[in-house]
């Protein structure tokens, strides 16, 4: 590094330009295909869908990555569901959602998102995540800030939970028994007199409005690693704090996570719940 | 009306173009208040919000639409919370939600809007809403479509349960009997396995979403006559059923709804719904 030298350029500076790149083809791709016909299977519930768009963009966008990156690893949503394994090594690894809300992609609701995350040594380095139907791009480099555009991105401050507009999913282990521990979950929340709690249908996009502080915390248990890791970068970089439902060290595999802009607010929220078995994403 | 002539100028069309005009200009309003800083007070219960912006916002619409049409009588949110009588004569009568998503204007959620209804002889002539984050205006005439900006609207013909998409409000009756009942409902909606529930935070926006097809249905108790009067419109205009959560007409004064592409969606929803009593608007 030198004085008066060209500004520094970060190792993965070439990684995270190709990430969002790749994040707005896909979101072309996507935002082409929300108004046809779409071929709609199930996967693990009858609420776990996935189309020939999210098996098309994710081969777009691993392609692409493959060819600037042929030694780097990859996890993601439908190669795992097809069986890939599911592991974060020490490796350079991007960890990739091409359609976070298939749900709402499949009804036509515009909440859908592409979500890039980049990790190595098992620390997250970035975060691109594209808003398709609305073109806004967030992203966040690790000690570089979040941004959404050109905006700079900032986490609530509230400490309140009396305050709080709380998001969250209901996702798609759909048995009874989760059923009622999520229910009353939501109901715990809305005793403690939460200002509201909201479901969009995309946990990425959830977690991108609670980095711009249009929210104060987000949870969920059963969530993937590739729902959480491009958006833990960026609430991280807007202020935010992102930790285990125990209130211990996020673990990106755990499928269970609480965010809020503040520790304190991120806290009552992981006091409030009652934790939901959805196993690991690595010990499928 | 002549053969050859000038099309046909319906008798409510000034009242439509103002209604669309005055809705234009609250959305810069609240566009601009967004992201300053809110004055928060509380009504009903500790959820149920009001600004500085709800009330100079509808102040500016009622005045504007006063001075033009003097005789018209007007319902709205803040002046019934007021104390203002909330009753539907045969006048033609403007039914106003000035900021519907308050919750949301107050975090800065981006799922805010102006609702202005029109009826005569208690009937719904026309509605206009304006999502004012997005700059969508949804509207609709009796008997003359229904669209978004310039794209006609056409509601979803989903008559299987297990394919919806639903969306509902949490609202802001807070106590406890009535939570249960809410999350009951909830509950019973994902145990016949509908695809989703959507909670966004604006029962307006939510009911055009509907309208766009967006969503297969949407159900409330609790709602105000100003939440649902211009919606009502556009979903009968874009070809979907607005009715009473027993099954039968709906009453714009009875605070609940259901709301769907189809008949038979709308009926499937009505029958899985336990009513949670909240009283008339007519009646407070």
């Amino acid at each position: 590094m030198e004085a008066g030298g060209p500004a520094v350029v970060s190792q993965w500076d070439e990684c995270f330009q190709a990430a969002v790149q790749v994040a707005q083809r896909a979101g072309q791709v996507i935002r082409k295909a929300f108004t046809e016909e779409k071929h709609v299977s199930t996967k693990t519930s009858a609420a776990d869908l996935v189309t020939e768009t999210d098996c098309l963009v994710e081969h777009l966008i691993i392609s692409e990555l493959r060819k600037q990156f042929p030694s780097h690893r990859f996890i993601s949503e439908e190669a795992t569901a097809a069986g890939a394994k599911c592991e974060l090594t020490s490796s350079p690894t991007w960890v990739i959602d091409p359609i976070d809300g298939t749900c709402n992609f499949v009804h036509g609701f515009p909440n859908v998102a592409v979500s890039i995350g980049f990790a190595v040594h098992q620390e997250l380095e970035f975060g691109v995540v594209h808003h398709c139907m609305e073109e806004r791009l967030y992203m966040a480099r690790r000690g570089r800030g979040a941004f959404c555009n050109t905006q700079r991105l900032c986490a609530s401050r509230e400490t309140d939970l009396s305050k709080a507009l709380i998001l969250t999913e209901i996702g798609s282990k759909r048995d009874p028994a989760t059923l009622k521990l999520l229910l009353s979950n939501m109901e715990q929340l809305l005793l403690a007199k939460a200002h509201g709690v909201r479901v969009i249908g995309s946990s990425t996009l959830a977690l991108c409005h609670l980095a711009a502080g249009a929210a104060d915390a987000y949870y969920q248990f059963g969530l993937h690693c590739w729902d959480l890791a491009a958006a833990t970068v960026i609430i991280r970089e807007a202020g935010g704090i992102v930790m285990d439902t125990t209130g211990g060290p996020l673990n990106l595999m755990a499928r269970r996570v609480v965010a809020a802009g503040t520790q304190k607010m991120a806290t009552l929220i992981a006091q409030a719940l009652q934790p939901i078995s959805c196993g690991q994403d690595d010990q499928a």
